[in-house]
């Protein structure tokens, strides 16, 4: 299934089947893609946490929009962003680029070093919309992996980012939750937005070409 | 290829061949990844501008971080979000999506008027942030549809967006600049960044598992 299908055949499912969960192998592809995500300045300012726990996603859903959604699912993904810029992070990455390409450590030195005179100087909030941006990208990705996989998906800002961060520890970790993915497979009765149609924008709202 | 073949294959290009042009067909598909991805609330709250002009390619690239590589590509996307929320657009949007339904108008009004209370009480730079992050979503599936066919492809954060946003006119659409996509196809000769290694963070620090 290409991406155009996969995306046509995707919706965000409101009521999974509890019983059913996702193979270990297809979370693994579901996070690679988002692994694999381009990034600005190759900076990969995101992790994801899996949750498969029974137990942790039941206290993770308190307070969410659809909590039932979140307890029924097989797992659920946290992309969560760094909560800052700091120039250890920054040269961990250029660092490990560098090694892995055969390169003198320093050799995008003049880069980094821009990049350093602009986000080390910044609001640590600022750069926070920066690196949750970023894992936009990651959760696009993974959304359309499950897509091609055939695993229902729903993605979910409607949660209690605070909540989330305490119970994962995700300050300690230098991280801040952006969004949810839950992972599983849709009860299609259950579901009303199982079968309705999909829809958006008119191609001729979408765009605008400029020739 | 499948997506993860596709994010192996593909790279930031940081050289394109100007001769080579990305046909209809193809800008066509990558639009339509985008137009088909998933929003909060299903807003759909950005557009995307296709810029082949070359003028006027000359003209965005000014201030641009590699302002030769947007010259060079073949098409420039522009991805812009929504300048704010009201509550004519989120109507538009809800009014259309119950109408292709063919569910009575207001059916999801409930909803409706809880995001309106959240969206319009908050302040527009704010709503910016949120309407931004939904446009990477759509950023990042052009990106993977590109790299389905095999166009190279360039995201883009590092140009000048308050003249992107004068010369599109983008302030009288509602709208404000978020990032850029270049697509063409590389110069292979000329790219130093092509051949080079995909390096990321490995699997081990990337993802935290709760089983």
């Amino acid at each position: 299934m290409g991406l155009l299908e996969s995306l046509q055949w995707r919706y965000a499912a409101k009521k999974y089947d509890p019983s059913k969960k996702v193979s270990e192998e297809n979370i693994d592809k579901i996070v690679e893609a988002a692994r694999l995500a381009p990034t600005s300045s190759g900076l990969q300012q995101f992790r994801v946490l899996v949750v498969s726990n029974q137990e942790l996603k039941e206290k993770l859903s308190q307070n969410a929009l659809n909590p039932e959604v979140m307890v029924d699912c097989s797992h659920v993904l946290v992309f969560a962003a760094w909560d800052n810029y700091t120039e250890e992070r920054i040269d961990a990455i250029y660092d490990r680029t560098t090694d892995e390409r055969g390169l003198p450590r320093g050799r995008f030195s003049s880069y980094t070093d821009k990049i350093k005179g602009i986000y080390l100087n910044e609001e640590p909030e600022k750069n926070f919309i920066h690196t949750a941006h970023q894992s936009y990208i990651g959760f696009a990705m993974s959304i359309a992996m499950a897509a091609e996989l055939e695993v229902d998906s729903t993605p979910a800002e409607g949660f209690d980012s605070a909540l989330v961060d305490e119970v994962l520890g995700l300050k300690e970790k230098g991280l801040r939750s952006v969004t949810l993915l839950y992972l599983g497979y849709r009860d299609s009765e259950g579901d009303w937005l199982a079968g309705m149609k999909k829809v958006r924008n008119p191609k001729s709202e979408f765009v605008i070409e400029y020739r």
